[in-house]
C-alpha cells in the first residue's frame, strides 16, 4: 500500500475546530514547521467568516515559532501544554482576559502518560517532522522525540512533514519506546546511559498517515557567547564537582549530568571541560545543546542521552556532517524516558537547572516573575531536581543590571521545594543546603550567592523575625518584589520600618 | 560468639558528645524505647558537670517520646532529620534562638540513600529495637523499619532493645533490602505490592552488637473517632474514584493507595470499604493504620506494604493474635522503599495526603503554620505526590472554629507546587485541577473545596489582578494570613481596600 501525500493547506483541512493536537519535537528541535502555519492560516479563515476554530495542542516542550507563534498569533489555541518559549504565545498566556488560553504547565515527564490516562482528552491529529516514512508505516523522527510515540499511536490521523533537509541517515540516533501504564509493569530497562530499549522509528498504521514533502531548515539560534558572569557560574560549579569528588560524596567514575537550557548551562558544561579535575563523564538530559557536541568530540564527554539536539544551525550542520562519529555515542529518547525521574534517580544522575529566583530558605522559582507572569513554565527541571543525586540550581546574582536579586526573602512562585533543592551556585559562590537548618541554610546562601549589594538587606530580613523554624515574615517577605514594582530596584527595600 | 548484654545505662554510656545516631522505626512503631531515654539523662548529667553532650539524629520519620521527647527535654540534639511530630521537639526546632536544634526536614525516601552518599556525616552509633536477635548477628524489626538497614550497615556500634512484649513471630513479616548506590545499579524488583526482595532480618558482624532486654509496650495511641467532616471527606474521596472508574481514568482491577498519617486518612479508607463500587483493592503505603488492619479482615484490601505498622494498642493487639492471618497479607520494607518515588510511578500509586493548607491555585503547604512555625515536617507526602498516578491532597476547609480556612489565597510556605497537585477534596466537595489553567483552577477549588464563608472573599483575591498567569497579588496575597495574626479570624480579611 502506498502511503497519502498531500500539501500542508490539505494537511491543515484535516484539522478540525475542538481538536486535540499533539506535535513531535522538544524545543525548537524536531518539530513540525509548515503544517502549523497552514491551521493557523485555517483558523484566520475561519474566524473571518465568524466560525470559531481553536485547537487544543499537546507538545513535548516549547516549539518553534511556526507552531507556538503563529497558533497563539492567529488565536487559535484553546488549550496548551506542557510549556512555551515563544514570546506571543507568553503574552496571550499573561493576557489580561482570564486564561484566553488554558496553559497547564506540567512536569514534561508526564505528558505522555497523563494522556495515555485519559486525563487530558484525546488526540485527534498528530503532526510530527520525520526524515523517513515508509510504506509500512515506519516514520522516524529528525532532531527531537518529545512525546512523539505516543500521539503517533493515538492520533486518528498522523501528518508527517518529511523535511528532506534532514539526511534519511539520522535513522539509528533514536531508542523509540513507549511506557506501559500501570498496573503490573515492569521496569524500564535502562541501566547505563547508553542503554537501547526500542525502535529506530514509530510504527503506526499507514492509512492514518498524510505525508507533507518540505524541505526546512532547522530553526535553531546560536547561543549568546560565555560571559564573565556565567564563565564564573560555570567556574563555581565545576569546583564543586572537585571538592565532591575528593571528599568521596561522587564516585571517582563520575555520574551522568543533566544540564537545563541556554547559556548558563552550555557554560557549565564548558568549565567542566576545562577542569582537568573532573573525568570523562556521560550526559543524562533532556536537550543535547551546542557544548556537548564540542566536548564528545574533544573527548570530555563519552555518551549524551536527550530527547533532543538543540543546536545552532552551525552545530546541525556539524553533526550531519559528522554523523558517523556521533551515531554510536548518542541517543534521542521520547520526553517520558529521557526525563524519568525513576531512571535519574537509578542512574544517580546530578541535576543542573537554572533558577529565575532563588529564596534564602532555599525554595526556587522557575515560571513566574514577580509571582504572576508567565515566562516558560517549569519544564524538566522538577523532574530531575525531585530525583537527583544532588540538585544544583545556578542562576547569577542578579538581573536588570543589579535592579533585580534573584535571592530573595520569599521566592514569589515556587516551583522546587527546600526538601528538593541541594546546592544553589551564583557567580560569587556555593551554598550547599545538605544537611543544614534553616539559618545556616540562610546564611550559606547570603554569604555566598547573593550579590554584596544585597546581602546587608537580605540579612536585615534574616533577623526581622526571630521565632519559628522559618523565620518568614508574611508583612515584609515581598519587599523585594514591591521595592522594584514601585521604585524599579530592589535594592529600595527597606526593612528598617519593621523595627520597634 | 555470644553476644554482649548489657544494661540501657551501659548502653547509652557507648554514646559520646557529638556522635550521629541513627533509630530505627516509622512514627512511634518499631522505634528503641528504653536506651534514648538513659542517653537524655546521660546529657543532662554532662551538662550538669559542664561538659558538653548533644546528639546528631537520624530517624526513618517521627518517633516516640522516648525518643524525641526525651532529648529534646535534655537539650541533647545537635542536629535533627527528617520528621518529627513531639511537642518538645517541635517547641525546640520552633524556639526564638536561631535555630538552637539544626532541623533538615526531608523527603523520607531520601534520609538512607543521603547517609550513604555521605551527604549528611557519618552513622557511628544505631539504636534499634527487634523481636529477635540471633548469635551470628540477624536482628529483626518489630513493628516500624524506616533506616534501620542501612543505620546498622554503617554503625561503628550497633544497640538493640531486645523486646519481649513483641512476639518473635514477627520474623517474616519484614522484606528488608537495602538499595545500591549509583552509578549502574539495577532496578528495584518490585512489580506487584506483594513481592519480596530481602531478608527477613538486617544481618551485621555480631561483635558491634550490644543487646538491652526490654519489655515495652507500644507506644501507639488511639484514633480519634471518625466525625461527620471527616467521613464526608471520606465520602467525596470515595465518589471521585467511582467516577474515574467509570470513566476508564483507573483500571478495573483499581491500582495501590497510600494514605496519609492520621485521622482523614482512616476515615478515607473507612469510606472506601463503605463503596461498593470500589473493588478490593491494594495499599502501598508508608503508615498502616487501624483502617487497614480491619479492612483486610473484612476482604477490602487484599495486600498491604509500607514500612511500619502504626497501630493503637487495641489493633497492635489484634495483630499480634492473628499474626498468622496477617503474615501473607502484609510486607514491611525500608522507607526507601516503601517510598521510593520510582516504584510509586511503575506501580500506579494514587496518593493520598493531608494539606495543612491548599492554595486557590493548587500549591499545598504541609509543613509551616502561618509560614514560620514548623508543625511535623513533609514526611513522605512528597515522595508520593511527585509521583503519584494521581497526587490527591485531602483537608477539612476550616481550622480553629471557622477561623482559619484551609484555603488561602497563596500559601504561606509551600511544599508542592501546582505542578504535582493534581486533586484537591475537603468535605465539600473535589477540585479536580487536571488539565485545567489557572482560572479553571481557581474556580474548583474556590467553588468545590473552600468553606462557602469565605468563597466571596477568595473570589474578591481572584478578581484583584487581572494580569498575569496566575494573578497573584503580592500586597494582598497573604491578606488571610495577616487578618488571622492580627484578630483571630481569616474572615476579616478585606480585599476592598486594593481597588481603585
Amino acid at each position: 500500500m502506498s502511503l497519502t501525500y498531500v500539501t500542508a493547506k490539505e494537511a491543515a483541512a484535516l484539522v478540525n475546530h475542538n481538536d486535540n493536537v499533539g506535535f513531535s519535537g522538544f524545543t525548537h528541535a524536531g518539530c513540525p514547521k509548515v503544517v502549523p502555519v497552514e491551521i493557523a492560516k485555517r483558523a484566520e479563515e475561519e474566524h473571518a467568516k465568524g466560525n470559531p476554530f481553536k485547537i487544543g495542542m499537546f507538545t513535548g516542550a516549547s516549539t518553534g515559532d511556526s507552531i507556538d507563534g503563529s497558533l497563539a498569533r492567529a488565536n487559535a489555541v484553546k488549550f496548551r501544554t506542557p510549556y512555551q518559549t515563544n514570546k506571543d504565545m507568553r503574552n496571550a498566556i499573561n493576557a489580561v482576559e482570564h486564561d484566553p488560553i488554558q496553559y497547564f504547565d506540567m512536569h514534561l515527564s508526564q505528558v505522555a502518560q497523563e494522556i495515555r490516562y485519559g486525563f487530558l482528552g484525546g488526540v485527534d491529529v498528530a503532526v510530527v517532522e520525520a526524515c523517513e516514512v515508509t510504506e509500512s508505516g515506519e516514520i522516524v523522527p529528525t532532531s527531537g522525540v518529545g512525546i512523539m510515540p505516543t500521539i503517533c499511536r493515538l492520533a486518528k490521523k498522523v501528518i508527517v512533514e518529511l523535511n528532506d533537509k534532514v539526511p534519511a541517515k539520522m535513522r539509528g540516533v533514536h531508542d523509540l519506546y513507549e511506557l506501559q501504564d500501570p498496573p503490573k509493569r515492569r521496569h524500564i530497562n535502562i541501566f547505563e546511559v547508553q542503554n537501547r530499549i526500542g525502535l529506530e522509528y514509530v510504527k503506526v498504521d499507514p492509512s492514518k498517515i498524510y505525508v507533507v514533502r518540505t524541505s526546512e531548515e532547522n530553526e535553531g539560534s546560536g547561543f549568546a557567547p560565555v560571559d564573565e558572569i556565567t564563565a564564573k557560574i560555570g567556574e563555581n560549579v565545576a569546583n564543586f564537582f572537585v571538592s565532591e569528588l575528593k571528599k568521596g560524596n561522587i564516585p571517582p567514575t563520575f555520574l551522568p549530568i543533566q544540564s537545563g537550557v541556554g547559556n548558563i548551562a552550555n557554560a557549565v558544561l564548558a568549565s567542566m571541560a576545562q577542569n582537568k579535575d573532573i573525568p570523562r563523564f556521560e550526559v543524562y538530559t533532556e536537550v543535547i545543546q551546542d557544548a556537548v557536541l564540542d566536548m564528545m568530540q574533544k573527548g570530555h564527554i563519552s555518551f549524551a542521552s536527550g530527547c533532543s539536539l538543540t543546536l545552532s544551525n552551525e552545530a546541525m550542520d556539524r553533526f550531519y556532517r559528522d554523523l558517523d562519529f556521533f551515531k554510536n555515542k548518542l541517543v534521542l529518547r521520547p520526553s517520558e524516558i529521557s526525563n524519568n525521574p525513576g531512571l535519574v534517580r537509578r542512574l544517580g544522575v546530578i541535576g543542573i537547572n537554572t533558577a529565575l529566583e532563588a529564596d534564602i530558605f532555599g525554595n526556587v522559582n522557575s515560571t513566574h516573575v514577580m509571582g504572576n507572569m508567565m515566562m516558560n513554565g517549569i519544564g524538566g527541571s522538577g523532574d530531575f531536581t525531585r530525583s537527583a543525586y544532588i540538585s544544583i540550581f545556578v542562576t547569577p546574582s542578579t538581573a536588570k543590571n543589579g535592579m533585580i536579586s534573584a535571592i530573595v526573602p520569599k521566592v514569589a512562585h515556587e516551583d522546587h521545594s527546600e526538601h528538593s533543592v541541594k546546592v544553589i551556585v551564583s557567580e560569587y559562590g556555593v551554598a550547599d543546603l545538605r544537611g543544614k537548618g534553616t539559618y545556616a541554610r540562610a546564611e550559606e546562601i547570603i554569604e555566598n550567592c547573593a550579590h554584596p549589594d544585597y546581602r546587608p538587606l537580605l540579612r536585615d530580613y534574616l533577623n526581622l523575625s526571630k521565632k519559628g523554624h522559618t523565620p518568614q515574615n508574611l508583612y515584609a517577605c515581598y519587599d523585594f518584589h514591591k521595592a522594584f514594582l514601585e521604585t524599579g530596584s530592589m535594592l529600595n527595600a527597606d526593612f528598617s520600618k519593621y523595627k520597634k
